[in-house]
């Protein structure tokens, strides 16, 4: 799968995000569309793929799996620290 | 499958809820635990369910599945909004 058919979800304008994967799927006539986040951004990584889903590609697009993963390192005080990450994969249906 | 063996996450600190999963499956031998979560925390259950599965009882529960879907209502001032929810089934493996 190609990075280019990713989108990081961050601290812009939660519509960017639901844009981006809309345009991947009708512009850019991709197959599959991963949503990716880490730590706090996981729930809008959820959000944005079901309004993706729900609202502007309805019927168009169905969840194909959703992978969650982990990493643990130290921080600056030396403490152990997990972050948590999730990909969301979307697919064409129709 | 049976409510005893959901986890709701929310605001208590983050080890109750580890400890939980970690109970139903020693103490009450569950084979299954579904950790679930809404908004905001969606992201925390992710991080219960990676230090459950990655430290607490490692090589004992794995995933299984991981479901999303979201509820669209109007809040008080009349808008729609959509909240987002996860659930996430744990199961045990040896």
């Amino acid at each position: 799968m190609s990075d280019d058919n990713s989108v990081f979800i961050g601290n812009k304008p939660f519509m960017n995000y639901v844009t981006s994967v809309v345009v991947q799927f009708t512009t850019k006539g991709a197959k599959e569309v991963t949503v990716k986040a880490r730590g706090k951004f996981i729930s809008r990584a959820v959000d944005v793929s079901e309004v993706a889903m729900k609202r502007f590609l309805k019927g168009q697009i169905g969840l194909k799996e959703i992978r969650i993963d982990s990493e643990e390192f130290k921080n600056k005080e030396g403490q152990d620290v997990r972050v948590s990450s999730i990909e969301i994969v979307l697919e064409k249906t129709a």
